[in-house]
């Protein structure tokens, strides 16, 4: 049998933790290793939740970027934004590979993470170092590094469907609408007014409307794609449900061209991708079909009368949008098949 | 003590229909003279609608439109869609003055009728007589009116919000993207796989998407607005919460004014409408700031990066959405107070 | 015009505190003085609170129960269990009246307060004085009470649908079971992982079974009905729904008498009382039913194999379980129609 | 690499029909050979269900008891309740297995069936065949059997924490409680207004009190472990959710025994059944611990005061409560590891 890949979790209580354990218990090459977080266990994981009990028994340890066990081969950084930058450097320094779901390290220019974060970034050299790990986009160097940012959910939602599109020529204009609707597992754990049950249930509102964090790193890989800059008005909203971000985007076009010859554009674009499937024929995807999976699903409708695309892609945050789609980074630093655990 | 008004339900079972009673209970003129139903009842309305027990005794007739009572002041049809078409002639020449919840009669022109209802107006007469029952932008006319086509429940919500747009010319473009979410209460009571608990709970999904017939409801009234022909990208979207619309529209300027301008100018447009409240200093309304209310509440934020204003509207799709708009309708026929049993 | 009574509500920011204020709003004889909470607001109640734009706009001022207004008739305290205790001295040398929403004041005896709360009770001459406020029981007293201890929640519905059963011969042994469910409001509105929205959503459990403190607040009513002691397992459920209490209790029999007979006692029992209603035929209540109301719906079938009742009431833990029925604890306090501003 | 074993589901499109083949598709001795359902399919599975889009393109065949392909080895049975009696006959000559998931083939006493589902079992000498697919009871038989009656969903709740005390002579009385409440799946697929999102969601109800179908299922099992006849007051509720059964469930002692020793007890009896977990510390399930899985977590309490357990069981109404047990019984029925494609 082949030698495991040893692997440990810094941020384990959080959802994305959680959600990277479910994902690793069931992948045939992973080991979990060490559990970390910002406060030590009273209890072995599984007693402390118990949806895993029988399954995972290990302690959580308490998480410190200088003491550290540094006998895992892999160290995902489920951690709180501004923590990792941090701690990058001395973590890179061990030789282990990092796998970072934080958004420290997705804006490659530092000026503009200053401008979205509204605070200066502290370490440029391993901003230099970080890949941007969607796989659909970076395989190549994904499968080269020692150190990945982790996409941003509502960003796998909206490049996904777009970045096919950047290079046609009958896309007019430079700026795209993006109008998505998340799940509450994408604000995270902690309690909050905000996510208390009774003030979310039966309410819908939008939020961060102009101002997210979210739209520079849309930007900033639609705008590699396409070879020029591109704008995007993403406006968030929160769903009460669990789990899945639907992205309704309104793109212009300067040339008819019958609908499901862009569905086939799409199509060819992700021929080799895994865990995009396109719908055809109109269809449209659900948040449903995703969730608890580590599939985007697209699907696209052209308005003759207006001459735009309203494209609908669905993810689950938690899966596609973070943890699944750090796995499926893994398997690529470490020489696996692409969908190894994630089907 | 003043004379109540004498108020039938045509379609009692229905969402709007129990809602309308809820809200002529509380009404201080209103008196429910009959319900109808396509189907009679075996018991009381209170004992088939047990939250109903103890306020309201009568029995469930059938409905006919050739052989009712006409004894009654006024007659709200909530009733599917396609059957006030049939029966408006006979309703109107009884004098009892005629509310019609459905589709049938929003439309003025029938060829658009025909295009998006696929099926040929068969009363072209009461089509000329009937109002469209939006109170803020068609009063005076509702007031002399014996015959009102209630708005539907997205057209009111993305109406209102935008009416105020549409004679600046600082507005680019005539065409809008409306992205719009609806609790499922908008698509009725009758059961189907769509409404099913387990497929819209936890789910989410853009359905109807270039066709909904709720467009040129749209496009009608704020082209009259606009003096122009205004076209709409309007996406519906199922939000699995029971009451309440939520609609980001997307506005292209071509003049930079400040934000706090375009609100100020949304709230003059208003200045005299009790049910239309606009947030300030860029805050934006929640679904549950208008569940079980009157209210269209209205916020906006204009985007300096891209030049677009994105407004957000709520409302409750059963009351401002249908039977409390109905019910402001029957106010002003009736030249009662506006807000009466409405606040 | 009759004076308006002058109300405060100490606790305005919690869900009980912003349910009396909707109540109050629809109010025809209340008038709200003062809005207090342990922190001052920077904004008035409906900037803070959009739901009541252009409805309430008193300051929030800060609670100090050595430092308020006493300008008022009557004073709300919806504050945290265990803050009444140390100022109800203070407060009611006033001369205001005052209506205690929390625990404090509900177990007549300090002894059982000690045992289930872990506390010694710090004020016996203001629990000598207060009168426990569930209406149905114990009108009279209400009525002459300057200070009146507002029912838990869970004990209004259990209580209400037992306490016709209590005095009945045929009722066997003095232990009841009462299986309980209540919508996540009943829990308050202070962020806590217990309640953020994704723990609540989709799931279901039980929690303080057999230690929670509404047993002893059950049992002293029902022993004071039943003039012997009784004891009753009672176990509390979270709903995923932001309202509602049903309670469903088994009750051993010890001569069959018909279905029909129970249920006719229990409507005697409460022939006078506006706000339960009692299921006929075997009917059942159902939470939305009474949600938004005041009411106590109780239904009952009595299983002839097993020799056992079992009852199930509902109640919207925010008005029947709190604010409706301090609000009706005001009226009879001020000599009002009982029903004033609660149908 | 061994030959798969060929399995059809008749009912493919119910909500238990998809679970299965979720369950099946990763089962690593498992090939789907055909999916029958009442109405033929215009299009290949993961058509007409996108969430399974490149994962089962099988056509649905239309279901016919005559005409079937007999050319698999185990069939499952995923139809409405009184179909398979029709026709089970015929599908036993066949020499395929058959396991059903219906209701038909459970209750082994003709007498009793007739007397809860008002109709005459028309194959007495199926039923003579038909095993209980309870792997925690009735493992052996099962090991040898041809035709297998998968547990109901609520039975499978209330009799896996009950059992180990049937045999325990501390047990009082002959009679339980069992307090059930069930997510909506478990009324399966078809469309009712019972099932319509807006009647079900912010509601709860008990249905079914003292005639639920589910009740003599629970009492011959139970009997059948205690070797004396059980009666069980069982009442069914409706939750808010998805997916998932809690049964809360009280029993009488005679004698005071530690409450950790009833504890120890149930874990003794499930020692070796894998899909069993027993909490400890009086630390009590709740449903997302088991959702999406075939775990039966069971706690329970001991309360000294009335001298009462109460017992708290969860499971996945779609999994453990239907195709997670049916694909135990058939990895028992071929000789599979016992949890094989299960964890």
């Amino acid at each position: 049998m082949k030698k495991k890949i040893r692997i440990s979790i810094a941020g384990a209580r959080g959802y994305t933790g959680q959600e990277l354990v479910s994902i690793l218990l069931r992948h045939p090459a992973a080991e979990i290793a060490h559990l970390y977080a910002s406060e030590e266990g009273a209890f072995p994981f599984d007693e402390e939740f118990p949806a895993f009990q029988g399954k995972l028994s290990l302690p959580i340890e308490k998480w410190d970027p200088e003491k550290w066990n540094r006998d895992e081969d892999v160290l995902f950084l489920a951690l709180p934004h501004g923590l990792a930058m941090y701690a990058a450097a001395r973590l890179l320094e061990s030789g282990v590979k990092v796998i970072d779901l934080s958004a420290d390290f997705r804006l490659k220019d530092p000026k503009v993470f200053e401008k979205w974060y509204h605070t200066q970034h502290v370490d440029l050299p391993a901003l230099e170092k970080a890949v941007y790990g969607l796989p659909e986009l970076h395989q190549a160097e994904i499968k080269e590094a020692g150190f990945v940012a982790n996409p941003g959910c509502y960003p796998t939602s909206v490049i996904l469907p777009c970045a096919p599109l950047m290079t046609c020529k009958e896309i007019d204009g430079d700026t795209l609408i993006a109008d998505s609707k998340s799940g509450v597992t994408g604000a995270g754990r902690k309690p909050s007014i905000l996510t208390h049950f009774s003030e979310v249930n039966e309410n819908f509102k939008a939020y961060g409307v102009t101002t997210h964090r979210h739209t520079p790193e849309i930007e900033q890989e639609l705008s590699g794609v396409a070879g020029r800059s591109i704008t995007v008005n993403f406006t968030p909203h929160l769903l009460p449900v669990n789990r899945g971000i639907l992205s309704t985007i309104y793109v212009e076009t300067t040339k008819k061209i019958p609908e499901n010859e862009w569905i086939a554009r799409i199509k060819r674009f992700y021929e080799k991708a895994p865990f995009v499937r396109v719908r055809e024929d109109g269809n449209l995807p659900e948040l449903r079909h995703v969730q608890g999976t580590n599939y985007c699903d697209i699907g696209l409708k052209a308005d003759p009368r207006t001459s735009r695309l309203i494209l609908v892609s669905v993810i689950d945050n938690l899966v596609k949008g973070a943890s699944g789609q750090a796995v499926h980074n893994m398997n690529l630093m470490f020489g696996l098949k692409e969908t190894e655990g994630l089907l």
